[in-house]
């Protein structure tokens, strides 16, 4: 278990009670004026699949349970707020006692989902549940579109070591502490994100740039130096100049070395066709007696990069995979939303033009066939019996966590048999034709229709 | 000027001397082993435009020269590093007392971009230049990916009001915070964002969720309760049910208010064929005197999106623009670098497979032609003579800011100025196919070669 003290240090944006929409906040003036203040139940869930998806994994829950917890207007940010000169004086002091009391359902993290299907559900005092819509998604929406997208670099690369290189150009800070955590979720082996990796425990990878390389006058000059400064550790850049007249420089250099018992632990291959330089770079350094000695590439690589390279049976042990797959490049965003479904015990529905929702409070029930490979999911009402394994599952009463912080570990095994429990056509690449199957209970569809009925009668 | 003070409370991630990648720590280590400590150029460009693109605009300079004036390690991050047992305790103790005493060259904010000119220039000891690679490249890179793409929203609306609607999908709370910042510099009205507004004082903008009327048994009582909540800031959302039915009762209520002299500002529609919405709400809102009501549109718009409905004539005031925007969903990612050109006095580059550089320490000069439009850039070594404007400028001299701070709203000037003055093939939204013209001078040819036949005598 995470010692909660140790994992807080920044891996969330502090005191962000006002990281929300402002309409959150003028929405909650007018609650405030009317009375308004019955449970309400909003629910989390994605409207479709990307074009080139089969499945999503949800993650990002920890962090949402967190900020839930942590929530509270303190006296800097009500100033800011009165400064603004929407608000009454009485809401600002409403605000001032303000904590999350609600209850939380939610899937797992590291769970496979798939659209409609809530993958978190929030019961709370509407102004509670209404003003943490921004942040909660933001959240969850991130969390689980690199973590989908991670998977599929996973399920590319089977046995390989993955690691995520993408602080540089995550969007923000915070995008790049979050896609360290996600990706580790699904499957990576580790990040090169210092910090992400000191907050969450995650394994840290790293080699040098090519910088390193060129700011010394000679190459070889430049692996002596970073071997002598890392031996447990070097991983060396061999594309500044030319890649295979380095990987002998590395050769020459681990005969000179291993006298003094250093050793060079891999080499990294940024640029160029990786397939052709992997395979001459290991002849070479076999040739040389290093087989223990790695083959790690890079360079915008995404699942389809990775699964030409492993089809092709590059011999390469590593990925390291940045950009890509951390702004989930071919799919930058998730048709996400965050809908009250119910409002003081009545179930609620939105009709928009091609955005309509389902009512009520709901439940997703999932059944395994053979081999433990996932069947078929069941979309119902919360209080209706169905067969298979409920997926969202209780985490927070009362405002308060109903159990011990899972580490990162225990999520990332429960995302591997997640993985292998996929049936092979919704783990390819490729689009199914046969998307997987969801459910829809009658009582549900009965329940839209009536809420319609009802509301066309106005 | 904004005061300080006041704009350091949250937008910039806290304490971040960790937020980086490993491999510049290891590198350091190598470098404080070695004694390698002289002066280093490193520069920041772009490689290539994405594939839709006809410019990009320089944003997030602010953001990094805050980033190095306060970047130091404090004995929670020492201590972290120690932990990890990667670094020696000499290595550590150099630490303590590292600042960044460097200079930085850089196009102002708002300024418009071109392939291989570099935006950003840092010279300083080694160590430090190489330490804030990681992180000088997150907040640039992200900052410059919305501008761009806001710029484009810009164009394809003139004189219409733009609103970043975007935090919920931004990629964590800072490109919330971020996006908000970058898309107002290049011209948005101002952001839904409330930390952002507060942060960087931009105008802030908000209407109501489709839960609030949801939560009501009756749309015309929620546009009373939120009208009377807000007396001079009513934007009420119409497309819940029926989008028309509700721009009915909007012009009831708002017979009904008059008397208490409370007046709907404007009506948002956020789902089905906005532009016909967009008319037939225009007609009834006319009709019942209600001509000085606002119509704002929403739902994942992009420029394209916004040019069709502006090309269409639809009656619509603003656009409120979220996701596609603040990922750049069309390129979620630019093709960007931060190379060392120049060690020691002696300029560098790599030569790695489709990814080689030019050497040497550089500048931009920018010809303008008729009527003020751009009409070619040249890149030049720094000591080269040129006709035109000089796009780099010195910011930071020996770790300290040259100017004071600019505001927000002077740089957003610029970046209207440079929009201005883009030539029409440029400033389209389809890919030119006659690129903007960027010459590289025959010194830098020159000593590109040089270099490469030293090298290849090695």
């Amino acid at each position: 278990m995470f010692r909660k003290k140790e994992t807080k240090v920044t891996h969330l944006y502090p005191d962000c009670a006002l990281l929300t929409d402002l309409y959150e906040l003028t929405m909650l003036q007018s609650y405030f004026d009317c009375g308004m203040n019955e449970p309400a139940t909003f629910e989390l869930f994605v409207r479709k699949l990307p074009a080139q998806r089969n499945f999503l994994m949800a993650a990002g829950l920890e962090l949402v349970l967190d900020y839930l917890c942590d929530l509270r207007f303190t006296d800097v940010r009500l100033e800011m707020l009165a400064r603004t000169g929407r608000f009454s004086a009485a809401f600002l002091r409403s605000l001032e006692s303000l904590r999350f009391t609600g209850s939380v359902y939610a899937m797992a993290e590291g769970t496979v989902f798939f659209p409609d299907e809530p993958i978190l559900r929030i019961t709370a005092p509407l102004r509670e549940a209404q003003l943490v819509e921004s942040r909660v998604m933001n959240l969850v929406h991130y969390s689980t579109l690199v973590a989908s997208k991670a998977a599929r670099c996973v399920l590319a690369a089977p046995g390989k070591q993955l690691v995520d290189f993408g602080l540089r150009r995550a969007h923000g800070a915070e995008a790049g502490i979050l896609s360290a955590r996600a990706s580790y979720l699904a499957g990576f082996s580790g990040t090169a994100t210092l910090q992400a990796g000191l907050d969450f425990h995650i394994p840290m990878f790293g080699t040098m740039a090519h910088s390193f390389v060129q700011a010394h006058q000679d190459e070889g000059e430049a692996f002596e130096h970073f071997v002598r400064s890392q031996p447990e550790n070097a991983h060396l850049l061999i594309d500044t100049y030319d890649t295979e007249i380095a990987a002998k420089k590395v050769v020459a250099l681990s005969k000179r070395l291993a006298a003094e018992k250093m050793t060079i632990k891999g080499v990294r291959i940024d640029s160029g066709d990786l397939s052709i330089h992997a395979q001459k770079v290991r002849c070479i350094l076999d040739e040389g007696g290093l087989d223990a000695v790695t083959i790690l590439v890079s360079g915008n690589l995404d699942e389809w990069r990775i699964e030409k390279l492993v089809h092709a049976q590059a011999p390469i042990d590593g990925f390291g995979i940045g950009t890509r797959m951390n702004t989930s490049a071919d799919a930058p965003y998730l048709d996400c939303a965050y809908k009250l479904t119910q409002y003081a015990g009545r179930p609620r529905r939105k009709r928009s033009e091609g955005k309509a929702t389902l009512p009520g409070v709901k439940q997703v029930f999932r059944t395994h066939g053979a081999e433990g490979k996932l069947a078929w999911d069941a979309l119902v009402l919360e209080d209706e019996r169905h067969a298979g394994v409920p997926l969202l599952q209780p985490v927070m009463i009362d405002g308060q966590r109903l159990c011990d912080r899972l580490t990162l570990d225990v999520m990332r095994q429960h995302a591997q048999r997640e993985l292998l429990s996929l049936p092979e056509r919704i783990a390819a690449l490729n689009p199914s034709n046969e998307p997987y199957r969801v459910d829809i209970s009658e009582r549900l569809v009965d329940l839209a229709r009536e809420l319609d009925s009802m509301q066309s009668a106005h």
